[in-house]
């Protein structure tokens, strides 16, 4: 792990850092306890790992809670160059727009293939971090994700145990996504929107009933696909103050 | 109103209340300012004002927010007796239950004609309850309900305007119960239990569905009909802070 830049504001240092190909950044409490709780957060499609969602997302976790907090971008995303998959996935998108149909076919398939590349790199950055002293491996890691990346995020949990606790959105379902859910079992929390015209209601319900994990929490809140309500960030904060515990204890 | 007893103990005084024929009780912080937010607390079939369930939704009210809590004993429960009609019911409920059948028909039929006397109750308890000077009519007002109170709780609100805010459970689906959600547009949060064996899923997203609020969550875990997660009560106080404010401002 490289750290190729360094500043710091409002009590959150922000370091960008390579890992092999993958380019991400780690946010870190400026008077960090060494072993703090860490965070992994994906971004969603079309966006990296500085979007202002996944910084939105972020930031009270770090200064709030004191946990650290890392996004990686996604193949294809932020700094990293598209790969013909990448063109062929997104042109299959455009016509799919086109010509008026949904979009759900293709991101299944596009990604369900961008969970293979995405989820090892996930491992893979998730060891570099916890070979830093202020995270460590003392601590649980917990994963949040927007939309395309709880189809990353839902994978990456059913085959890595060090993540501990994880805050999804609802997401297109498919065969392959319910089956890696009900290989989860550490707890959940699953956001839904009442009246999403994007995904369709039963696709979340579907997702949430196929958790494995004993402790699962569904919020589903009236509003449209992009309507969370602000007061759920407080809700996932403390969710994840529950099971990833406080920093520095 | 006549209070009839008084006690205190941990910060919170308990003052026992009659106003006409029906029996309630008052939780307030020891230390009150004047007006503080008051909370409406229905009980479950068969329990009374100060059931456990009740005072442990109640305390952290009083005690972490500063609220005031009001509980009252419905029509043939607690303090107060049964009549002939209580009865009719409690005979139907029994028989159900002797030959094995759901207890949804007869439970329905019971708490819609239960409503039909606990809410004009309860708004005459209210009334006299904004008559107090710590409570007054500055703040907006509370419900928060367990089972059977669900039934109550939802038609009180459809109303009285008065009541700003509601917490329910899931309850056996009915057309008179959802035609009252439809006439809520205050925000509520509404608890459901996925493995319920006693309440169906799907009456508990019908409820959910019908409610006109454009603030609504559903909050959905994994467990059985008494397996409600103890994080739910911290989740209830945040939402009724928010919405009833702080004792005091």
């Amino acid at each position: 792990m490289h750290f190729t830049a360094e500043t710091s504001s409002n009590g959150v240092v922000e370091r960008d850092f390579t890992v092999g190909e993958v380019t991400g950044v780690l946010w870190s409490p400026a008077s960090a306890p060494e072993h703090t709780p860490l965070v992994l957060m994906g971004h969603g499609g079309g966006q990296d790992k500085k979007s202002p969602g996944v910084l939105a997302r972020a930031r009270p976790l770090v200064t709030t809670l004191g946990f650290s907090v890392a996004a990686i971008d996604l193949p294809g995303h932020g700094d990293r160059p598209p790969t013909a998959a990448d063109y062929y996935h997104w042109s299959d998108l455009q016509q799919a727009r086109a010509v008026g149909e949904s979009i759900g076919p293709v991101v299944v398939r596009y990604s369900a293939e961008l969970a293979e590349r995405a989820v090892p790199e996930w491992q893979m950055a998730l060891d570099a971090l916890q070979e830093l002293p202020e995270i460590g491996t003392a601590h649980p890691v917990g994963y949040s994700g927007a939309m395309l990346s709880t189809a990353i995020g839902v994978r990456l949990m059913a085959v890595d145990p060090r993540i501990t606790a994880g805050v999804f959105r609802c997401f297109f379902s498919s065969e392959s996504l319910l089956e890696a859910a009900g290989r989860v079992t550490a707890p959940i929390q699953l956001l839904l929107q009442w009246h999403d015209t994007d995904i369709d209601r039963q696709d979340g319900l579907a997702l949430f009933d196929a958790f494995a994990s004993k402790e699962k929490t569904l919020h589903a809140n009236a509003g449209g696909h992009h309507q969370v309500p602000e007061f759920e960030a407080d809700s996932t904060a403390r969710f994840f103050a529950r099971h990833l515990g406080q920093a520095g204890t």
